[in-house]
């Protein structure tokens, strides 16, 4: 363990941003405290974030700052920003508009737990919550 | 928002390692939901928690496997491990046995809030939790 006061006991924010400028962020239910999902941030995503109240993130598939609702209308609204100790991870505690947080209509995208395989075999998947809040294909559109 | 039924639907256990060959991985307090620490597993970290059912991390600054506690003694047992839609992050739901889980030797390394600054200054960090539950100078010997 590597300790670093200026950065863990500071009260100045500075994200220690990837190679890619990029901080992961987790997010949860600000109510069950449920984690919703997890997604990146650069500079301006924190920024509009701090600023706005609502999440926003940077999609790494589509290169460009996104505002979490912008085509579904489920947005975040932020309760509290925490950062880490190392100031490499953001922790968003939110209330999740519209139900879901996932893409395919759950309301956290961890609905599946990893459990043991028996008698030595491989790791499978089982639900844990399969329930679908919104249809994707309606509010993302048919692909 | 992409769509992959194969990925996301899936009960097969097949995570998508980055270009590092790690996931991120979330770890909650499974009692109270904190969020305690973000971390970064590689596959033999993934099988050697779900095998042994204490939480086993990739360290990037060491470049290698690191069994949380090994020398701290404050191993966290594995109560639920989740993976995410698209299988890029795992969600781990943990007993922290020893008080904390930050190398600070606070509960959680989210320790510190995001606020923003007035009149359009800088925003800064506040203090949520500054309590230390073990000293790290005797924990992980005085550097």
């Amino acid at each position: 363990m590597s300790a670093n006061p200026d950065i863990e006991e500071s009260l100045v924010l500075s994200p220690r941003f990837g190679a890619d400028g990029l901080v992961t962020c987790v997010v949860t239910d600000a109510g069950s405290g449920e984690v919703l999902m997890v997604a990146h941030m650069n500079a301006e995503a924190i920024g509009r974030t701090v600023a706005t109240g609502e999440a926003h993130y940077y999609s790494r598939s589509r290169k460009a700052l996104w505002k979490k609702g912008a085509s579904s209308g489920h947005v975040q609204r932020v309760v509290e920003i925490r950062v880490d100790c190392d100031q490499d991870a953001i922790w968003l505690r939110v209330e999740q508009h519209g139900g879901g947080a996932c893409h395919t209509g759950r309301r956290s995208c961890f609905y599946r737990a990893i459990v043991p395989g028996a008698d030595g075999a491989p790791a499978s998947l089982e639900f844990r919550d399969d329930e679908r809040l919104f249809d994707p294909a309606t509010v993302y559109g048919s692909k």
